[in-house]
């Protein structure tokens, strides 16, 4: 029997824990979402600090998601994106096509922490409540000129590669970190997203394209799929979505 | 004749092509730093922004620093420096560890992003001059909770791993970016760095470890090495730095 993987990320949120998610789905790789099981079965919050608390066996981590698989103890969203995606056929054979998804993982972290920054510029220790004036100025220049160029960005990559997978002649673990960014995105800046994509119909398509896949579309019609909601990554906030 | 490495980044800044610079240079591996050519020999910034502004054959890249190598164009710090590291002896061997590696830069790239924003929480498009009262809350928050965090962690991971290498029974990449992220952190924050480091012995350790290796210790007395300065990630501000 397979050894499980097991992923520790917190249960009520899609966050980064979702993008590790939807390589394990894609992949059909057995594992479990452990802080969504039941406090009782070791589940819960919990399960989740005391790996950043240094409180198992193993490698420190900084923060979550954490991939457990065997002795392994890996954090850091792109980085388990990679190491996933060489092992279950969600990263190009070719060895500089396999560092150019892990490129692109990248450039999607810092888009995701940019639209994440929108709502906490002055850092995540305080409360959207406590700087709202700053998120504004922050969420105008995001929307007005980050969110177009890099949408533009990963339209050309696109259309570089021929239009169909970001890089290579498959779907690799890039191509389902960009849906799930295009996701979070349409959900937080509604009135933004349909501006700057109506420019990008390659990224959009694209969207659909991994929407469809079977095991994908079995996992976000599935109870496993956590919604978008305003505790994570990407929030609704309409005052910061500039129209 | 082996194929050179053409490295494109901006020529006065450390920045984040630094971090490629250190691993060519502790790999002993031939490479142009383009841009710090003179522009008559096609150097300058002009062949930097070619890059990003998609004026070239190959991958689109998103932002410098760019790695060139006969038909790869690569981007990402952490993903040129993983990409290298395999190839030259500065990534571990065996596959958990070659991602523990990757993992650390991500965290070090982290840290790195978070040292940039105490300057620009706003975001690059302004000017540090048009928000300066955002960098100062968001600076005073780095500097008291982020900063011993990080630093913290990193302590652990070191004494995790027996106390001279991050990772693996060799200097990587990892410890290459954590020296250069060390190095800026002491630049830009003297005063909190040293209060910080003061409770992680084993990190000061290591810093004079990666700097007394001899190809290291070549090039950071060479002309090659950029000074730190106030247009780059790594800023000297008196005002952000808490005492």
């Amino acid at each position: 029997m397979p050894i499980l993987y097991e992923l520790y990320y917190w249960p009520d949120i899609p966050g980064r824990g979702e993008f590790v998610r939807l390589v394990l789905e894609e992949a059909g790789a057995p594992y479990v979402d452990v802080a969504r099981r039941p406090r009782g079965e070791g589940g819960g919050i919990d399960a989740v600090v005391a790996f950043y608390a240094g409180r198992h066996e193993g490698h420190p981590v900084f923060a979550p998601p954490v991939l457990k698989h065997g002795d392994l103890v890996l954090a850091q969203t792109a980085a388990i994106c990679d190491f996933l995606g060489r092992r279950h056929g969600l990263a190009p054979d070719d060895e500089a096509d396999a560092a150019h998804a892990l490129e692109l993982q990248l450039t999607l972290a810092d888009l995701v922490t940019e639209a994440h920054d929108t709502h906490h510029p002055l850092g995540a220790a305080l409360y959207y409540e406590d700087q709202k004036p700053e998120a504004k100025r922050r969420a105008a220049l995001f929307t007005s000129e980050r969110l177009p160029r890099f949408l533009g960005y990963f339209e050309r990559v696109l259309q570089h590669n021929g239009g169909d997978w970001l890089v290579g002649r498959a779907i690799s673990h890039a191509d389902l970190s960009l849906f799930q960014t295009l996701e979070g995105l349409a959900y937080a800046f509604p009135r933004a997203f349909a501006r700057a994509s109506a420019d990008t119909p390659g990224l959009l398509a694209h969207r659909e394209r991994v929407r469809t896949r079977p095991r994908l579309a079995a996992y976000l019609a599935s109870e496993r799929r956590p919604a978008f909601n305003e505790e994570g990554i990407f929030r609704r906030y309409p005052e910061l979505d500039a129209g």
